[in-house]
């Protein structure tokens, strides 16, 4: 084990590796810009889109600003009351800056998206890897972006606090206030997006496509830019904010229960230890950004190797770098917390690959859905849940050998080194995130792409290399889904052994009593599982009102419009985005509260053993759902495609009619409902976590 | 407080109220028996049905009879090799005596219900009241029969082990085993009875109504029988079986809980508290049972009320009865037990009317999900499971307010008699189960009732009245579910409480570490919460394959049997019987091994403590699933009703075709998957009890 000079070093290093992620970010944006928008009509279209998410964005970020507003008073009337970890004025600020660099990482991600689109689409015209080339520098600038931010804020409140004196734990809480605005603003981004693009999505295909007849991204079609603005705020700000949540929440975790897992003198090197590892995972996502290229025309397995390398020569430099990190850091005695960060990063890898099996037409579940679409909707939509709830099997398998490992190999018995054994997992999983997130916001600047070929008019050949681009796409969506899952899930686990550290080191006299048995923790169970069901209820319902709106906002402009079926007139694109964006806006009010109040309640009623009975109940339901959510969405989804490709009937037949019931059931269930779950048990263990001082004082339970 | 010679009375009369029940099922059966069965072609089916029905039973007590042979051995060789609760030759006879008296209780029901379906026909072209009473009637041979079979051979038990000088913890093990063996054929009642119906009926809408175009209840119709066969072991059979074993599990749970609740010689008291409640409510039951009548050509809110009426004299026997049973036994000091009673019989009827709020399409949610019709069949999937899922909420408030009250005002801070509190208004809500199954195994039989006036063409006159009987029987089948659902939930709650006592009578020098931090327990309630996932995906698509089955042999027999579709020649019925009966053994399977396994694998790698986290994740998650099953399948059924009355574009329309859609998907929901459920919670929690001693003598864990 290395002197103290060293880990000053190291925590030198952090704000590099951040501030080099951002580097890189501009490098690959600027690369991107370089590209040509294309023909007139290419910039047209790629300007409504443009214009169109920044309406979204702007309408959005005003109403988070009014929820930002009051949760900033109420922590500010809390710091200024005093009492407990919350009396600090740097806990609102903290929750506000954490807010805004989650907002700020979603903004750049769907900005560089919105400009790579059109460029995708005409590099596509020069070549396959011009055009992989484009959409995949987009993905990286996204990538790039929310580790660089994450680190960046992080350790700029570590520098600022260390230099006012403040201890570790007062440290911590600024940390878990941060991520609280992360995870609030990630919801909003998460829930709303979801609602926009499912909405939007509805709209275009119900009227356009089978009212009017017209192809898919027909510019005719007044919902088609509304439904590309969707893939970018769903698909790229949504599960940006959504990783950058995990990827904050991890390393606050890890870092928190390295205080307390290490001592004599070894606890600052476990709280360095999750950032460290962080700074290698953004200079090995870096290098391996580096490896993604194909040969002209080659196929699109040959794509997808591509996107595969990177990833796995990022996976491999981190694992060399983290056994040399862990050495030098922690000494050869804890090397065993490389076996924990091992093992997280390959349950992502696993988990991943489990959606794809489970969500590809290639393998047998969904091959299998695809052939009950010829006895109709109901057995499509009976098997592909079947399918969906099966799949949820292996990454809870995968997950509970995680927590297995890193527990008890990693912890050795000691049972507060088994816990930052766990976060320090999830640290592992998400080291990465600069590359993985790359591949999987690729996806949707590959789908626009297709769309603005499509829409402009370009030769067939170019809109075969969109196609394929697209299609690799819908790969890396599956795997991206499933790491979105499997992380949100290990994140929440840390977060929970957060909680209890939390609580514990606010009141260290404080008997906790988590046994299962206790009646508290066991209610807190039950209302913990019913919330994932109640708020997939209430954004699926979402999804249906709001594409009701636009449903008929389209119809509208179809019959009022003149000439418009025609092509001589021209749809009123921002009135459908407005539309969508402003229902979005309003629907995402009812289950964002919910994730808020609800733990917050239950601790003023059941006390910190109901809410950490909350938190277990949450994050084991809504891993499940969001894993049979996902993997049903997506089976349903690629059985559609199967059949669309002259499989069983083809394109027309009943087979094929039966299998769109199932797509239209699995889009709120994979773009809407499931992923909001991610956030919801990231965030209500953050509200807890937050609220832990405000609830052991305050709560009823005190009186039981 | 009394003496002790009360509570040798108290004991007395234990057995004797479960004899009277006994007689009083025969009294009614006999009273049906003297009602003509009518005309000789409903005379004819009736004996094909019965016949039928006496098949599957033959058939799958055959399949059950390796599986409890296999069983007994298991539990022979452990009690011979010694060592833990198991060292008795009484456990592995206790186990099969479990599974002998719910099957017996299933067979007589379900004769029964074969029996009255004709005569309460027959008995409705006389009155409306004449039929009412005939299919009530019927109901409560089953009802008294369960509980009266249930009481005797606990109390049976309790004698013969009481005589031979055994101690109350000894004969605790032997009620263990008597409810396993209650779960286990439960289990397959509930499954394959479950698979039998939902194929059968799948078979001979699809193809008899859909492609050949003819009536529902067609004797044209090769399904036809099987169809209502189905009714009967589904909804008659599986639904004793599975409150047969809440009923026994219910009991159980309270009296172990009651020996260490209580010090001071109330031990035995308390002990017999839950016997004694069962006592009362077979009284109150066969008071209430006579309650149940109507006047001539009342509407249908009559009918309802009459058999409201029945339920609610029961009830309010109970409390009654219940508050002096405490403070005669018990002692005015613990008179708090009697709100733990009161508070289990509330929550009964709060759950069920919660059920009928959801599915019925005079509120709201219903007629929403029938309105979404219109827009297609992916709309109503979609609002039916946002609906489902929504109305978990208030189950679960019920029973976190139950659990809450249980514990803390019954307990009053004491554990033990918290626990036991928790237990006792389980037994309080299953007390009058004599009635509340009455009224619920009246509805299979109304249901024949009316297949049978239309296949023997009966007049219109005739057939309103059973219509009016049917429709009765679907609210009821809704309420019955709810209470089978909640009453599962609260006795799956008591058994976990159970297997922590039983953990610590037999090592008393075992630490519990039931913290949900602790891995163990963690890792148990990720897999818990999976379980029924995957039971639910079984369960599902075994209804597909079985279904599958069917309509190949249907339309085999349209196409083979030459006359059949004029009517001259009749179709080959028992095959059909057969076929659905082959493929529900087969596919029963899976689950039921899943069920038994599971517990006893997590046992060995995580110890007690990852298998009590087992059980709070599946009890969970079971519950919810269950909830959200029944009601979103319940819904669907009832939107379907709603526009064949005529609303939205009446039976035809597009809409209709969509709420046939939904109506399909929700079948497998409401009357299989779902329900299994209920048993998969018990049943897994009766497993872990009765291999406790296995357990903590051989896992893994002890090495971690």
């Amino acid at each position: 084990m290395a002197g103290n000079g060293l880990v000053s070093f190291f925590f030198v290093l952090v704000p590099v590796g951040a501030i080099l992620a951002i580097v890189f970010a501009g490098y690959f944006y600027k690369k991107i810009s370089c590209f040509s928008e294309g023909t007139e009509k290419m910039k047209e279209i790629a300007g409504a889109i443009r214009i169109g998410a920044r309406a979204y964005l702007r309408r959005q970020y005003q109403g988070v600003a009014i929820f930002f507003a009051i949760m900033f008073v109420i922590l500010l009337v809390l710091a200024l009351a005093g009492g407990g970890s919350l009396a600090s004025l740097f806990v609102p600020l903290a929750f506000l800056t954490g807010g805004f660099c989650s907002g700020l990482a979603g903004f750049i991600g769907m900005t560089t998206a919105t400009m790579a689109n059109s460029r995708t689409a005409n590099a596509a015209r020069e070549s396959l890897d011009d055009g992989l080339r484009v959409a995949f520098q987009s993905g990286a600038v996204m990538g790039l972006i929310v580790v660089g931010l994450g680190l960046l804020a992080l350790s700029g409140w570590y520098f600022i606090m260390a230099a006012l004196g403040k201890s570790l734990p007062d440290i911590s809480t600024v940390f878990l206030n941060f991520g609280m605005g992360a995870s609030a603003m990630a919801l909003f981004a998460r829930v709303g997006g979801g609602i926009f693009t499912k909405a939007a999505d509805v709209g275009a295909d119900l009227v356009g496509k089978v009212e009017a007849g017209i192809p898919e991204d027909d510019p005719r079609n007044p919902a088609v830019i509304a439904d590309n603005v969707g893939d970018n705020v769903g698909d790229v700000a949504g599960m940006g904010a959504d990783l950058y949540e995990s990827y904050v929440g991890a390393i606050v975790a890890a870092a928190i229960l390295g205080i307390s897992a290490f001592s004599g003198g070894l606890e600052i090197r476990g709280f360095l230890l999750p950032f460290l590892l962080a700074a290698f995972g953004i200079l090995a996502s870096i290098i391996g950004a580096f490896f993604v290229r194909v040969k002209e025309d080659e196929d699109q397995s040959a794509l997808l190797k591509a996107l595969r390398r990177g990833v796995n020569v990022a996976a491999i430099i981190m694992v060399i770098a983290s056994y040399f990190g862990v050495r030098l850091l922690l000494g050869a005695e804890n090397i065993k917390v490389f076996v924990a960060i091992v093992g997280g990063l390959l349950a992502g890898v696993i988990i991943g690959r489990l959606s794809e099996y489970y969500t590809s037409a290639e393998y047998k579940p969904t091959k299998q859905v695809a052939e009950t679409a010829v006895t109709g909707p109901a057995t499509v939509i009976i098997d592909g849940l079947a399918v969906g709830m099966l799949s949820t099997v292996f990454p809870v398998v995968v997950v509970a050998a995680v927590i297995f490992i890193s527990y008890y190999y990693t912890g050795g018995g000691n049972f507060q080194l088994g816990l930052y054994g766990i976060a320090i997992s999830a640290v592992g999983m998400l080291s990465t995130l600069g590359i993985t997130l790359a591949t999987d916001a690729y996806g949707p600047v590959a789908d626009n792409a297709g769309g603005i070929a499509e829409m402009s008019g370009l030769p067939a050949e170019v809109r075969r290399r969109t196609d394929a681009l697209d299609a690799l796409g819908n790969t890396t969506a599956a795997t991206g889904k499933g790491f979105a899952i499997g992380s949100a899930a290990l994140t929440a686990l840390a977060l929970i052994a957060t909680y209890t550290q939390q609580v514990q080191s606010i009141d260290p006299f404080f008997q906790f009593n988590l046994s299962i048995t206790n009646p508290q923790v066991l209610i807190g169970l039950l209302i913990g599982g019913m919330l994932p069901f109640v708020f997939c209820s209430l954004t699926m319902q979402a999804v249906g009102r709001a594409a009701q709106k636009i449903v008929v906002e389209v119809r509208r402009q179809f019959r009022e419009i003149a000439g418009l079926m025609e092509g001589k007139a021209k749809p009123d694109y921002a009135r459908s985005v407005d539309i969508c964006a402003q229902a979005a806006q309003a629907e995402m009010i009812a289950p964002a509260l919910i994730a808020i109040i609800v733990p917050v309640l239950v601790g003023l009623l059941l006390g910190v053993n109901g809410v950490t009975g909350l938190l277990a109940g949450s994050t084991v339901v809504g891993f499940m759902m969001a894993v049979m959510m996902a993997n049903a969405g997506g089976s349903w989804d690629n059985a559609k495609k199967y059949i669309e490709e002259g499989n069983l009937g083809g394109k027309g037949s009943d087979a094929h009619k039966a299998a769109v019931v199932g797509d239209t059931v699995g889009d709120p269930f994979k773009d809407t409902s499931g992923p909001s779950l991610n956030i919801l048990i990231k965030l209500t263990s953050m509200v807890s976590l937050v609220f832990a001082a405000f609830i052991l004082a305050n709560s009823l339970a005190n009186f039981l």
